[in-house]
């Protein structure tokens, strides 16, 4: 795994990169200059990420048999929309750093990032359709409700924060949705656009949300237990937000003692730094912690499950499982 | 013409607000709600507008020898991307009332108004896409790609504000992308779902741009002296705003003395009402007024010469023409 994932993620990025970069040039020059910021391109070195999503839709086209460049337009789409939505997220959150580059919005003024963000949206299905194939359309038509349901999840974990009685379904619902739908069709648009059959693409599909879910449970303990100087954001962070987030409603679901002051403690308007800590060490004690870790666990052993079980070639099989350990495992 | 007209506008309203309803209310219930009050679905009346682009999408379906009701997917998408600009756009420009109305980021507040454009936005492709056919998938396509122009032109318009020594033909192009793009894709998308031939898809496209730019050529002259009680805004507006609107570009284009008063009073940091008020008055003397009022004309009339060549039914041609005539020559 360790050998071949850093050539999964190069080979991506040489593939990827260039068609992205040639999609966003063909933006009017204003919006084209704060896409070229939001995604680095103004920098040394380039920018651009990791590019797991554009390499699970490599994987994906080889998954069904293609040569990898056929997942190109897929990579570029799902790479767009996922960049629309880091943008607007940026303005919604008023963030002003993201890997610790000042955020589009803060350089640019909202208005402009705002209709970057649009622009960036509403390319990734103009790469796709350009095509006029049949397998083009069942990729748009993929990406649109992906994106649709990546919408719904993100207006859900809106409307739940600061919201105590959360259930933990509904927070991995909201988690399938937010992170998952992308994923999901990251893993699959290649198959996709290489025309692989319902059952190959179903079980694909199917190993994106569980990853989606996964790397959700793991972001979820970063956020509460994370190192400030990987994360890029102050311990407790989701507590001081009031966030619905998995360890929580975890501990408030329990019986145990601490839940009742836990609960307590997250009903106050305001909370001193002390109360913080103790509300993180609550959230442990009522095994809020250790249930999020239990739940990456099996959501990643589903994942597997659903690779297993898809009619695809072991090579694609093993590249796609490196991905999802290397989205999962991450050490921020 | 007069009788015609309301027929054509009711039978949109009757075909497309329950389409466009069902597709709105299969978003998730807080983004729905933001909708909702949006199109003033939540007030006696029913909201909604007066449905021009819809029966434009009808229309055109109408004049490809189909029954109005194949082009309703269209006229559907169309209004969500026509929707999608204003939520954003009330957003740009904060602004806080819409045809006297709080706009939706005064009452959800900023971050949900951003979600629900883009939830709109997206909604517009999955609802062409959800019909496999090869006329939605070209009809989803000329949506896209329509929606990049309005987007590309938005920021033009943007980045030209305030600035002087803007040319003619660039306020025109501008026009030609923010509003005749989409009435483009409104006049031909019926057409494209019926299954028409290129010839007369081209010819109805060709239509639509025009309109949008007479529409622009109108809607600037209002901005300058219109009447406040039915524009909604104060008079003199544009010039308040420094907008580089085609009476102003056309005013300063010219050779006639007032030309450098006008270019000095523009060019200054504040305004006093007094100066204003002058400025529009230079503005008439220099013939920009009578510039804007000739150049609607010009393209009423080039848009009427497209109808004629397009090989469609003189009925169906009759009602494009009223439904122009009503999109221009608007008394607010």
């Amino acid at each position: 795994m360790t050998t071949t994932l850093p050539a999964t993620l190069n080979r991506a990025r040489e593939l990827v990169w260039p068609a992205l970069r040639l999609a966003v040039d063909s933006l009017e020059p204003d919006l084209r200059a704060v896409a070229v910021q939001h995604f680095g391109w103004d920098e040394d070195g380039g920018g651009g990420g990791k590019a797991v999503r554009p390499a699970l839709a490599l994987a994906s086209a080889a998954a069904a048999g293609a040569a990898p460049e056929t997942g190109v337009d897929g990579a570029v789409a799902v790479e767009l929309v996922h960049n629309f939505s880091l943008l607007h997220d940026d303005i919604m959150d008023r963030d002003q750093e993201r890997h610790h580059r000042p955020t589009a919005w803060t350089v640019f003024g909202e208005a402009r990032a705002i209709l970057a963000g649009d622009a960036l949206a509403n390319l990734s299905t103009q790469v796709l359709l350009r095509r006029e194939t049949p397998e083009a359309m069942r990729a748009a038509s993929m990406l649109v409700d992906a994106t649709a349901r990546m919408i719904a999840g993100q207006s859900e974990d809106m409307s739940r924060e600061g919201r105590l009685g959360v259930r933990i379904e509904e927070v991995i619902a909201m988690h399938a949705a937010k992170t998952g739908a992308l994923l999901s069709c990251a893993s699959s648009i290649g198959a996709v656009l290489a025309g692989a059959g319902e059952d190959v693409v179903r079980r694909l599909a199917a190993f994106g949300i569980q990853v989606g879910i996964a790397f959700q449970a793991v972001d979820d303990q970063l956020g509460i237990w994370g190192r400030p100087e990987l994360t890029g954001k102050p311990t407790w962070n989701d507590l001081r937000q009031r966030k619905s987030s998995l360890p929580v409603v975890a501990a408030l679901d329990t019986k145990c003692d601490e839940a009742e002051r836990l609960r307590d403690l997250l009903s106050k308007p305001d909370l001193a730094e002390a109360e913080i800590a103790e509300a993180a060490e609550l959230v442990e004690a009522c095994g809020g912690r250790r249930f999020a870790a239990e739940e990456a666990e099996r959501r990643m052993q589903l994942a597997l499950r659903e690779l297993e079980q898809a009619p695809i070639e072991p090579a694609a099989r093993e590249e796609l499982e490196g991905l999802a350990r290397f989205i999962v495992e991450r050490e921020f």
